[in-house]
């Protein structure tokens, strides 16, 4: 510690993201990356970029992202925003909406990024358990709360609230926001997005990390009526005033406007979920219904922390929580169909003792 | 505005960047941008990575532009800090260090960042003028201060302090943390960085956006003691885990790495500025000693906006800023050789009338 930091800053207890492996070769299922490649357009639109003109700064609106991203939604482009992954659209979010004087409330099992950004702004927040099933109990969200943000698929249990329902809490609590973390949504679910020219209290939020496999160039957006964005807007221009490099903005539209393989990749995700799902299941193990690109599974007579040693001995990287609630339980990431093969074997070898 | 804006959110008053034009040719001597392109083995980087890997996230300490850094400075790699711009790195270390209870200083003329970020935290700041010949007045910043931060050599005007004025400084007042954003420093100034292992009260910031030519690619760094680095770390691991995309890590490396190419443009942009400043003061034109890839200059008889709009009439963009003491100034980017002969031709027409 040094002695020049802020009192804020002792206090933080910052979020810890899963592995990145550097040294052994991983079947990689703990950070719910895409097993597939972006698009090949991604690829053909960086190698065919003038890479002489990173000398130059970046449109500093993400001109070309909003356009593709209102093109692919059809909404106006003066209703998205673009951020230097989810995570930056989320933290500006809670910074632009919410301060000292307002709380907010979220999930006691949500992406744990959502009390370290309350921690950093000194936001209050309360947290509210999911129900016995994991999912999301809406009638306990106090009248008192300006802001409600749940991730949808919810993470790290896979699940899934519908529009019908969130519209109408969008109507029962019009002096809430409601920031609806879409990170997941691709996989099954149906998006909020058609609802944010309606409502002035949602804020959807997506990533090009998870559908479009491009984690590694970190891109995130939201969507919401102007005002909203006008507001991130503000925020992000008193931060950093071009948070998207010129090749992550022409990546963007590339992966966005291909729906083609957008489109296949996701559907390949998906029937290798409910096969794993139905493997699993048939093994005796716990699984969760998911709408995401990962399951949430408890082996029977395991601890989550035992099975995740174990499978990582076998060369498997998945996640575990220490929440006790959920600390019998792994997060595994859909993996391509062989990936998933070798999951059900080891899983089946380790119960076998 | 929206009525789900904090009070925060309503109070601020964005910084701006200079114009970034989309549709007419210009010569672009606005924003400070380096004339020649990236090192050609940035390209060759570029070009050659495995874009499939994009899918995964990337490495979420920069330790390859950390591992660059530390060979380029000779420091150990716990001193540097990587973020997504120095813009980034300077928000997040304004809010690693200071709080509503501490005050900071900064000269009235220079980056006009600083105070936005005081804005956004709400970090109480004084701005201390500068001297008539635009140096920096070190004897007027009160003892109360627990920050002082101030780009060396200053923006707009070029100005510049030698490291033994800062190490006096870093002595005389060992609580206060002296910022010292470095931004243009490798046009000609001596880095601070050797000071940073011996004094714990002393952040250099850098840009790879000038001297590096990689403006389009949003990389900063900070380099300091270790305690000031955890604490940066910290709280950028509470905002937003991974800032800096795989390509703009590959980029750094190799960019940083090409310690000849490095010397020979900024040589060429060194040559290309006195070039200018002995042209423009032939001419008669108000010229000050700049360390910087810019000159601050001013035309006899002509307003600073009157001016910017003539330059611009002839396909010239330049900057001007609304501060009465400077609003007669215009800060002038050093481009090619050619650039600059256009623009003393122009000036010299300018101001035949």
């Amino acid at each position: 510690m040094s002695r020049f930091w802020s009192k804020n800053t002792k206090n933080l207890t910052p979020y810890v993201p899963g592995e990145q492996p550097k040294d052994r070769k991983f079947i990689k299922l703990n950070t719910n990356e895409n097993p597939y490649p972006p698009s090949p357009r991604v690829k053909e639109r960086i190698q065919n970029f003038k890479l002489d003109d990173l000398r130059l700064y970046p449109n500093i609106e993400g001109a070309i992202i909003k356009q593709a991203v209102a093109k692919h939604y059809d909404i106006p482009e003066r209703q998205v925003f673009a951020g230097n992954g989810s995570d930056e659209v989320l933290a500006l979010a809670f910074k632009t909406f919410f301060d000292n004087t307002t709380k907010v409330g979220f999930p006691d099992v949500t992406y744990s990024f959502y009390p370290v950004y309350c921690a950093l702004y000194e936001i209050p927040f309360v947290k509210v358990p999911v129900k016995e099933n994991f999912s999301i109990d809406f009638t306990h969200y106090g009248k008192d709360l300006k802001g409600i943000i749940f991730a949808n698929p919810n993470a790290p249990t896979g699940s899934y609230v519908s529009p019908d329902v969130i519209e109408e809490l969008l109507k029962e609590r019009p002096d809430t926001l409601f920031i609806v973390d879409e990170a997941y949504i691709d996989f099954g679910g149906e998006s909020c997005v058609p609802l944010i020219s309606m409502y002035d209290n949602l804020l959807v939020v997506h990533t090009l990390s998870k559908s479009r496999a491009l984690a590694g160039l970190r891109i995130g957006l939201a969507m919401g009526c102007k005002e909203l964005i006008e507001g991130l807007v503000r925020v992000k221009d008193s931060f950093n005033s071009y948070p998207l490099d010129t090749l992550a903005q022409v990546a963007a539209e590339a992966a966005i406007l291909d729906t083609q393989y957008f489109n296949d990749t996701r559907q390949k995700i998906i029937e290798t979920r409910e096969w794993t799902q139905r493997k699993l299941r048939e093994l005796g193990v716990k699984v969760q219904d998911s709408m995401a690109n990962f399951l949430f599974v408890s082996i029977p007579g395991i601890s989550g922390p035992e099975a995740l040693l174990k499978l990582r001995e076998q060369g498997i990287l998945v996640r575990n929580f220490s929440m006790p609630k959920i600390s019998d339980w792994l997060r595994i990431t859909i993996g391509t169909k062989e990936d998933m093969e070798f999951l059900v074997q080891t899983i089946k070898k380790i119960m076998a003792g």
